[in-house]
Parts: C-alpha cells; sequence; structure tokens
C-alpha cells in the first residue's frame, strides 16, 4: 500500500462516530485525529489509540490532515464550521439543508477557491445519493415523474413531539412510505403526491404509570401538522420492548422514476436504501467520497463541489483498468 | 436556446431508432443524420425528414457532427466502427462484451488521443447503470457483497433456441431473477449465488397443429446448458395472445449490495430497473451521456473513457447552480 490518505474528523457525535467505523473499513485511509468543541479528555473514541484535539487548536494541524470529514450538525454548526475550515483543509460534509445548498456552497467557494482547497458538501444519503439518482432519473427519462419516499425511518422531530405528550413515558416515531402510493407509482400511473400522501407515520409508546392509551394516542393523532394530517398508527409496548427493539436509528427511502420514451414504452427506475443505521451509512458515503475528493485535491481542482461533480471511479481505490474489468 | 448540440447515429436497427425517439425527447440536441451500411433509401427513419447518409461516406461529415452515437451490435460491429469512427468523431457506443471491455477501451483510446476525440463506451444499462452501481455498492459499503440479478426480461439467444424446438410455431424465453434468491439477499443473509440459482425461465409457446404439449415441453426443459439447469416453465398460448403480449422488449433487473458497517448493522442498497423496452431505454441513457461527451470535449478532454469516469452533473442541461438548487 502506497501512503494512506491522512484523514481527521471535526465534530463527533453519531457521524462521527461512523466515520470512525467506516474508516476502519478501507485500508488506504488513516484517521490521524479527532477535532471536538468539547474538552479532549471528554471524548471517547472507539479506538483509544486515536488522538482527540481541542478544536480551537485545528490550524495547526494543516500539513498533517489531506481530508477533513466535517461531522457537525447541518443547522448550527456547518454554516459556521464550513468555510471556516476550508480555509486549511480539504473538506467534504453532509449538509442537509435543501433550501439553503446554493447559499452554503458560495459561502464555502470563495475561502476553498482563495487557499487552493477543495469542499465537497452535501455528501450522504439525501441529500448525497438520492440527489444522484434524482439527477439521474430526470435526465434519463425527461418525460416522466420522480418520487422520493423516505423510510422506515427514526424521526427525530417527531419522536420529540410524542415524547412530550403527557403519559408518555418513552416515545419514538417512524416514518413510512405509504405502501398504497408506492404501488401507483410502480404501476406507471405517474400520480400528483404530495409528502403527506405519500408517507405515513408509526409511534412505539411507553405509558406512565397510570396514563390511559385512549387518552394517549388522541393526543398524539390529533396534534396539528405533526400528525392530524397523516396516517397515524399508535402501538404501546412495555419498556423491555422498547429498549431491546427501538434503539437503533435505522432510515432509508425510495426514489423512483418513472417514465415513458418512444413508443409510450414504460419505464421505471428506483432506487432504495434499508439502513440499519443512518449515521453509520452517511458516514461511510463520506468515506468513500473522501477518497474523491483527495485525488481531485490533488489533480488541482480548487472551490466548492457537490456529488454531481464528482466522476463516480474517483470513489474506489481501484485503478480504471481494474474497474472497468471487474464491474463495467 | 442555445446552440443545439449536433448529433448523429451510426448504424439504424433497435437501437438506432431508440436513439432517433430519444434525441425528440431532449430538445437541446438536434439529429443532424443517420449513417447506414445498407443502401440508404432502403432505411425508413421515425422522422422522414431526417437524412440517411452512406456509412462509406460518414469522413465527409466531420464538421458537421458534435458527437456521433455508435448503435451497431456489440459482437462484430462496434470493435470494427468504434477504433474506426474515433479518428473523426467525439462518439458514445452500448458495448456489452463484458469480457473485452480493456481490449475495446485500448482500441478507442489511441485514435481518439490521436485525432483530439473522445470516446465514451459501454453506456446503457448493462453495462452501464448497472456497473455504476456495482461500483457505489462496494465503494461505499467494502464489508459486503454485490448481487446482479437480471429480468423479467426477453432473452434474444434462448428465444431462439426454443424456436428451433420441433412443433414450436412461435416462442420466446423471459428470464426472471429468482424471488427466494431476492429474498434471501434482501433479507441480509449474504448467500452465495450463482447465476443459474438467480434466475428462472420463462417460455411462451405456440404450437404448429397437431404438435403435442408434453413432447414441447420436455424438449425445452431438458435441452442441456440452455434450460437443463434452470428452473423453467413452459407456457402454451394461442397465436393472437402471442401477437398482443409478446411483442414487446422489456427487460430490467436488480443490482443488490448488502453490507455491514461499525457495529454490525445492516445496510442495504437496491437498484433496479423495469423496462418495457430495452432498446429505448438503453438509447435514452446513451443520448443523456451524449450530453456529457459534448462538454467533456468541448473541456478538451480526449481518449477512450466508462461511465465510471464522467461526473453525474454533465448529464443534465442545467447548469451547476440549478441542479443544486432542483435535485440535492
Ligand atoms: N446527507 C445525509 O444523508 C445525512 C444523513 C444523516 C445526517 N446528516 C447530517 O449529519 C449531521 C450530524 O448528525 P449527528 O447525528 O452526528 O449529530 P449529533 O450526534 O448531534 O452530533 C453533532 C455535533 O454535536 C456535538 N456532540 C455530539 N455528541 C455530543 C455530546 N454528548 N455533548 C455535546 N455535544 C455533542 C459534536 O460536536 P463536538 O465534538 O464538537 O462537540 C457533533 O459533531 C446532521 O445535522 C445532519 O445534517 C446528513
Ligand atoms: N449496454 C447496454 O445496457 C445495452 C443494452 C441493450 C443493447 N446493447 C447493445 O446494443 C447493440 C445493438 O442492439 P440492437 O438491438 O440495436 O441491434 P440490431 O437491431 O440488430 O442492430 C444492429 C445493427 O444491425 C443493422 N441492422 C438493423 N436492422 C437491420 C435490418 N433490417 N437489416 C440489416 N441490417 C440491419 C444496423 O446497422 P446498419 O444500419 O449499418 O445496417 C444496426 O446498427 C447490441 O449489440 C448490444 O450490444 C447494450
Amino acid at each position: 500500500m502506497a501512503d494512506k490518505i491522512r484523514v481527521a474528523i471535526a465534530g463527533y457525535g453519531n457521524l462521527g462516530r461512523g466515520v470512525e467505523a467506516a474508516l476502519a473499513q478501507n485500508p488506504d485511509m488513516q484517521l490521524v485525529g479527532v477535532f471536538s468543541r468539547r474538552e479532549p479528555s471528554s471524548v471517547a473514541l472507539l479506538d483509544g489509540k486515536v488522538p482527540v484535539y481541542a478544536m480551537a487548536d485545528i490550524e495547526q494541524y494543516q500539513n498533517d490532515v489531506d481530508v477533513m470529514i466535517l461531522c457537525g450538525g447541518s443547522k448550527a454548526d456547518l454554516p459556521e464550521h464550513g468555510p471556516y475550515l476550508a480555509q486549511f483543509f480539504n473538506t467534504v460534509d453532509s449538509f442537509d439543508t435543501h433550501a439553503k445548498v446554493n447559499e452554503y456552497h458560495a459561502a464555502l467557494d470563495e475561502p476553498a477557491r482563495k487557499a487552493g482547497k477543495l469542499a465537497l458538501m452535501s455528501v450522504g444519503w439525501d441529500p448525497g445519493l438520492f440527489s444522484l439518482n434524482r439527477l439521474f432519473g430526470e435526465t434519463i427519462l425527461p418525460q416522466g415523474e420522480t418520487y422520493t419516499f423516505w423510510g422506515k425511518g427514526l424521526s427525530q422531530g417527531h419522536s420529540d413531539a410524542v415524547r412530550r405528550v403527557e403519559g408518555v413515558k418513552k416515545g419514538v416515531q417512524y416514518t413510512l412510505p405509504s405502501q398504497d402510493a408506492i404501488a401507483r407509482v410502480r404501476n406507471g400511473e405517474q400520480p400528483e403526491l404530495t409528502t403527506r400522501e405519500k408517507h405515513v407515520r408509526e409511534c412505539f409508546i411507553v405509558l406512565e404509570d397510570g396514563a390511559d392509551e385512549d387518552t394517549v394516542r388522541n393526543s398524539i393523532v390529533t396534534m396539528p401538522d405533526y400528525f392530524e394530517p397523516f396516517d397515524t398508527t399508535v402501538n404501546f409496548i412495555d419498556e423491555a420492548t422498547f429498549a431491546a427493539e427501538h434503539s437503533a436509528m435505522p432510515h432509508g427511502g425510495f426514489v423512483i422514476r418513472s417514465g415513458d420514451t418512444g413508443t409510450q414504452s414504460k419505464q421505471s427506475i428506483e432506487y432504495s436504501l434499508a439502513l440499519g443505521s443512518n449515521p453509520e451509512f452517511t458516514a461511510s458515503v463520506l468515506v468513500a467520497y473522501t477518497r474523491a475528493v483527495h485525488k481531485m485535491a490533488q489533480a488541482g481542482e480548487t472551490g466548492a463541489r457537490s456529488v454531481f461533480d464528482v466522476a463516480p471511479g474517483l470513489l474506489s481505490p481501484k485503478t480504471p483498468a481494474q474497474l472497468r474489468k471487474d464491474l463495467l
């Protein structure tokens, strides 16, 4: 193995931990350190031999890191970390605020260009792999409709809402694609569907002692915006079942392009993910794209990029000839 | 609309006709002509206003065509047409002889480089989109297994074999993925499966007058190599049903990557195509990649390429900012 790609992690939550685990599956990369805003000694990594540094000292490590993987939250952390760190490092992040992608792109592009660095944004599954599939769908079948369904997935915001209901001791909420809606799309009907029509909600609840099932169910299913407009199912379970079956972070979904070609032939492209762990999968996507960032930066590319700008072959450690032989 | 991309077709069979139809769905491209080895007046296009030229004269049109789409057969036509036409045109083709991809790549690369042209090979769904998904699968989930299933699809070679059986008047054969095998893969078992274990075969037969069902069925299911090793079903139908239900060229299949991340989370990526018309869909992929070839050639790229080398954003007529806004 030639020199390994030297990778560091900025921010160590679910995603950061997932990146540490994913790097261990990629022998051409090496985790050289984790940066955190918390007191470094309070941050426990999976691998105790990897150093944790203070985020405040990060500029000092410019020459020790080939690619910095940004694992802060999209809402408050990345808008600040992204443009700041692009001055010093080639970066990759999973920024997922769809409404602000161009604003964020501009904020990364300038510092990265000035510093001669490359900043790859919005890598993961949505945005990320789902975005790519929306792109392939509409370019290959220009006459058609694209459908994105999410789930089965744990929804953080809706789980929080459920837990605020009186009588709820523990609770989680999963969003599921509506099987009816998927069947209509697969059937080639190209229906018009709102996000609400495409999804149903399912809650698993542990009640407080003495709380009443019907009262709690009613409070949940009538909650405006969160549950009232959706087809919502509420299941009551005991604490042991809750601990055993509802502590993972599954997610996934579908991107379906349904289109017509030539002589009105029906054509359908379907991409789906069933993820046992959302942060570990997102992290695995980030790590594969880290390899691409390293190669593109070495080739002299600078500025902000998205997954649309990355040739897929760059994700692989294999040579182009090996890739063609094995996978074409 | 700025200047349209000037596209021509070399070879006008099923795929060529599909390309003509696909170009009509893409207003930024224009079909400037079709080249055929047959007498031009004998080749009837969908659009009678597009000129048909003799393949022998093709060199004369070097300055009139931005991208030439090669629609000859992979076995006998492309190994000759590809390297020859790469001397004069930027090209895109659907070469699908998996065992010879590097040989073909080398044969394209030299003339294309010398002439300052770009030659994109093996574009379609397999090779093509399926290849990309095999690549994404193994790079994102390095610890896992990839499964390619084909079908439901019309198989030309097996249909020919069925039609040679005595007593068969008309016949077609479809290859279908084994539902058992797919279920095991989706279940995360990561089984070892041969191509035979992954597929079943289904025939639809119109008998000659007086032929016997059992005799014909037996001749088919015991045919060595073709059917004997597979789970094969034979259905007998009348001629009207045959004409109504078995004259299209459907195909499709699945690429599934089943993997494990971090703390043994099961992760699954599934890509599937259900194609009403195989040649029309393949043609639609070729046309989207034609746009990419034009942009890459304009940017000065020369030599042979595969889908692994093409940044997905190049497939779209939209600007990068628009793509991010609409699809990221
Ligand atoms: N594109 C996609 O498909 C996709 C999918 C999933 C997630 N995402 C994005 O990934 C982002 C990060 O997700 P996440 O699940 O990793 O969020 P998280 O666990 O909340 O971590 C976010 C940050 O919070 C800090 N933190 C973590 N644990 C902490 C603790 N115990 N006490 C105090 N601070 C702590 C960490 O920074 P410090 O180490 O500096 O304290 C960490 O970087 C999300 O905001 C989302 O936008 C994208
Ligand atoms: N990558 C993928 O996913 C994928 C999928 C499907 C197919 N393919 C490839 O596409 C290739 C072409 O498929 P196809 O279905 O278009 O093959 P086809 O219909 O047999 O056409 C092949 C060539 O035969 C000639 N031809 C067509 N009709 C003719 C006729 N009536 N009489 C005499 N010659 C005729 C045409 O050349 P002239 O006009 O010069 O005579 C045409 O270019 C296949 O070999 C396959 O390798 C790839």
